[in-house]
């Protein structure tokens, strides 16, 4: 097995090292992140200004690959040749801050995995509920070991998996539950300044999201020291709703 | 009705314009653009520095909103505030250049779209299948009458409507079909340069995506000469799988 694995919090975060490592206990691994944090960039395609894609080496002496790409561009360049072959998985992460419910669509970690669903290849993402180092011991060999079930009974077309580790020492983690995206609450709030010319300009702030703990979600999963794994398919057809829309009779002209 | 108009080829897109005025027609609207063009910048969430939200004056001499953020950060941003009330409508286009299958990953339309059903308002992306400014009548009157259907039936939480506008003279489109999401064929080349100093930079290049047209898609009713009208839906997750994951028996230690 080869593994690509990438994150977005940028090659120099210290749950990146961690993962690589538990990962080639199972698989040929190969690093390609971006050079800086991407966090909640989306999933961006680099169409208008050129990449790089440099050499470097990991504190463990290790060679990888560092661009100044997005997540899902880091997956695509791998995929476009720069990279020597096809990998059979991708996982990205460990994400600092979890991804969890509608954060699926800004979690640039969830990009790079979807990036590589889209280009045919199984991918796994994964995130912890926490903004502060931990020990990544313990999540990262889970996380091989998931690789591991993935490489042995594949992963259906179109669809990823999207893990979340609950922000405890990894003794305390309760299990782990298969579960639904839940409802994320965002708490953004408008930061109106003056800039010293006199013209307004504002930031995005606010507290960090809650959630809708409702059973059998990911946000219930995290918030009660369980990981939760979320099967993730990218067709985002509301197929049910399609007879509804054949009734409003909409005319062309 | 009070509809935000935003889009992602920026306030100054040929398509931008002829669009608010024919909602103009059904409803109160305020245009929020971003002030360049942000294509296939996917979801992002613009928390690492701050934006410009200013007056502009369209050409027809309505007042408007331009922001150095993303299509999603418009949308965020006047939500949050900017804008003295809140819409209760969101369409978004009409974007220069088809969003179609996987396409959905990567548009800044369809990104504002979601932005705002993240936020609880329903919400239309509007594309059309060329890279050429045409005459935008045809395709904006049906937008609003789109918009029209939306106000009058409403639309379920969770969900958008993703519409593509075939590249074909108005007075030739066939006809409105209700579709699924198709598979988008991507033919990105990788093109290696050098720099001045020697270092390798790439391009993310190659030729616009193809798709597979089956019957019932988005991708067949565009190449097809139809308006096609995909409803979306936010939940992605693939509830079928759940049991299969469950099998696996995924230990955590």
């Amino acid at each position: 097995m080869y593994i690509l694995v990438t994150n977005d919090d940028g090659i120099e975060a210290p749950a990146l090292l961690p993962l690589k490592q538990a990962l080639d206990q199972i698989a040929e691994t190969i690093v390609f992140a971006p050079d800086h944090n991407w966090s909640a960039s989306g999933h961006p395609k680099t169409m208008h200004k050129p990449l790089r894609a440099d050499p470097v080496t990991l504190p463990d002496g290790s060679q990888a690959l560092s661009s100044s790409g997005a997540p899902p561009d880091c997956v695509a360049l791998a995929l476009l040749g720069i990279i020597e072959r096809r990998p059979d998985l991708i996982v990205s992460g460990i994400n600092l801050g979890s991804n969890l419910g509608y954060d699926v669509f800004y979690s640039g970690t969830v990009a790079a995995a979807v990036e590589g669903v889209i280009n045919g290849i199984p991918a796994i993402a994964f995130s912890l509920d926490s903004f502060e180092a931990v020990d990544y011991t313990g999540p990262a060999s889970f996380a091989a070991r998931l690789a591991q079930h993935v490489a042995d009974h594949g992963l259906p077309a179109d669809m990823f998996l999207n893990v979340n580790f609950p922000a405890v020492p990894w003794e305390e983690v309760k299990g782990v539950t298969i579960t639904r995206l839940g409802r994320r609450v965002y708490r953004d709030e408008l930061v109106s300044r003056v800039d010293p010319r006199g013209r307004p300009y504002y930031w995005i702030g606010g507290k960090p999201p809650g959630g809708v703990p409702d059973g059998g979600t990911d946000i219930w999963a995290v918030a009660n020291g369980y990981v939760s794994i979320t099967p993730v398919h990218l067709d985002m057809t509301a197929y049910h709703f399609r007879e509804d829309l054949r009734r409003w009779n909409i005319q062309l002209r």
